[in-house]
């Protein structure tokens, strides 16, 4: 298989500053078009660590992707270390990437300084994709031995949106393989137990098809069968005669054959139907009006939410009886009945759910409302 | 300075199904004691992958802090590659750990299984941490030249959940130094006109001081100054004295100088004013009213919010009149101010904020009113 490291570099993730997750979403596309990915690494914005990581990296995979420290601040040294890394003494500049600067800060109503038009200048020996969401130009290096670097810009929207022209230079220099994973949401068991149950199942495997367990407080576990370098056509229907059996064993605690969260499998159910939902929060403080929102479409049958923090909130716009609180606590099954009636009643939905509980971990109840 | 690499092992994240977030929470905290984070790997549940891995993180750093692979189903490998990796060839049941996975198990009424009781079991010459919150102890390995591996489990609120008893741990076996980063908040500015305005400023720091530029669409630039291995008085007063150079420059495009989001600047605005604040959401679909409710102790002044991504919502629930809606469109600043204006009257709040927009990107437009 065609192996592939992706490497993040900057000072702001190893110290913890900011989470990475440009690695998973470039990952995820990797694996799409049949790459595996080995490692994932991320390095300081250090000459020295630069270079003799991409290096290490390059000798053990055909490709390395790497993002970050392509700004125009003094912070940033990428660019300088790869021209070392290929051995390129002279730069050029990219008259399409340097276009695209100038257009970027005129729309912006910026002015361009000097900085902004040496973003468009590369080392000589580099090939370049343009970059049209941003000024930094994403380069491809060459190794004498095939094997070849990425360097996109650290900023999450502009690796992510340059993604789809990197994928197709891949496929152009590399033969890849399959890749195919097939994720199913489990409900109701612990990890241990899980395995228990489907333990004879588990043990029947082929040699190719590998189980891991995604455990999740929140989700339940993720089961997921992956089988690497197949054909992606025998291999689903390998692991689709797989999951029959598994079927039989689970039954309605499989909520979705896909790897997806609740509030998708909600969008599902509702899509199409002219039912809808709202919702009426407390403790949770309006997180689950902005998961039911992440999905698309979701407008047709998400009306909206009240969060109502405030205990004279929830008496004055959710109507709950200040009798209900006083008999049964804020934190009670009948306040969030009270709750979810409320917001249903307000927004005139067909179905609702509400929560109400405690902030600290281990404290939440959840009660939902048909 | 004291070293430590951070590895992260499962295939979960590497095919980029889950975002790492256990690294940077761990490389924070061992920022705080003085430990210098120079690099963070994720690897495979793959033997060979791990014992390589592991051992060439140990050659070049005094430390390693390892997390995953430590469950209890077959997928998950690291214990055997530790055993292997440091030459242990018998292994030991801890009494502690035996006891914590058995209560663990009873307390939620789970059968003990022989999987279960295999937790606590570990290669005879690592120490052990106890976990109190999963079955998995935490493994510490010491190599004959002092470096030292800790190997958490991949959960992640038992893995920071142990980190006190970690960094303890190291504190005792390491001689720590001082790391000391400041970071202001910066809004008005894009990145290369920050760094052109503080260019002469920046060019005139002291070599030992790092500076770094942290943009972001939604919160701005974070400017972050970093001094590793001084006396943390005598480097904090360093940076106090090239700030008031900073201030005088930036005025009050400077909103905060700690690292903190918007909602935590509003919360000490709030707090101890006795005045409050609700939301009116639309587009962005209850995240303001999610993050708002992030910051501990907004149930002080933050009474709620109303997401009405429904039209009827807008008129029936917050009262925006039909009539601004068929003028100026659902987004317009008019319907904007008649959302929070209406959630105002609603909760009897102080200030409210709303917004509303298209859901697309760079389709938002924001509209505060008082």
């Amino acid at each position: 298989m065609v192996k592939s490291s992706i490497c993040t570099i900057g000072d702001e993730i190893l110290i913890g500053q900011i989470v990475d997750t440009n690695s998973s979403n470039i990952s995820r596309r990797l694996g799409e078009i049949g790459i595996k990915v080995t490692r994932m690494v991320s390095i300081a914005d250090n000459h020295d660590d630069i270079i003799t990581s991409l290096s290490r990296e390059l000798d053990s995979n055909d490709i390395v992707v790497s993002t970050g420290g392509l700004g125009p601040t003094k912070d940033d040294i990428t660019k300088a270390a790869l021209a070392e890394l290929f051995h390129s003494k002279a730069s050029r500049t990219d008259p399409v990437q340097l276009q695209i600067v100038k257009d970027f800060l005129h729309s912006r109503g910026l002015d361009v300084l000097d900085i902004n038009l040496k973003q468009a200048e590369v080392p000589e020996c580099c090939e370049v994709i343009p970059n049209h969401l941003g000024t930094a130009p994403i380069m491809v290096f060459e190794r004498p031995d095939g094997h070849r670097l990425y360097s996109l810009p650290g900023v999450p929207h502009e690796a992510l949106g340059a993604l789809d022209d990197v994928l197709e230079h891949i496929k152009c220099h590399f033969k890849t393989e399959s890749i195919y994973h097939k994720t199913i949401m489990v409900y109701g068991y612990a990890e241990s137990a899980l395995s228990q149950l489907i333990a004879s199942w588990e043990d029947a495997l082929p040699e190719d098809v590998h189980l891991a367990y995604l455990p999740n407080t929140a989700t339940g576990i993720r089961l997921r069968l992956s089988v690497y370098g197949g054909e992606r056509e025998k291999d689903a229907a390998k692991v689709e005669k797989l999951l029959e059996r598994l079927r039989e064993i689970l039954g309605d605690n499989i909520y979705s054959e896909e790897d997806e969260p609740l509030e998708s499998v909600i969008g599902k159910l509702l899509r199409g139907t002219g039912k809808t939902l709202s919702a009426a929060e407390s403790c949770t403080g309006g997180m689950i009006s902005h998961l039911l929102t992440t999905i698309p479409g979701s407008s047709e049958y998400y009306l909206g939410s009240v969060t109502s923090y405030a205990i004279a909130v929830k008496e004055n716009v959710l109507g709950v009886p200040s009798e209900t609180i006083q008999a049964h606590g804020v934190v009670s099954s009948e306040v969030a009945a009270a709750m979810a009636e409320g917001v249903r009643r307000l927004t005139g939905s067909t179905y609702s759910v509400s929560t109400t509980g405690l902030a600290g971990p281990g404290g939440d109840e959840r009660n939902p409302e048909g």
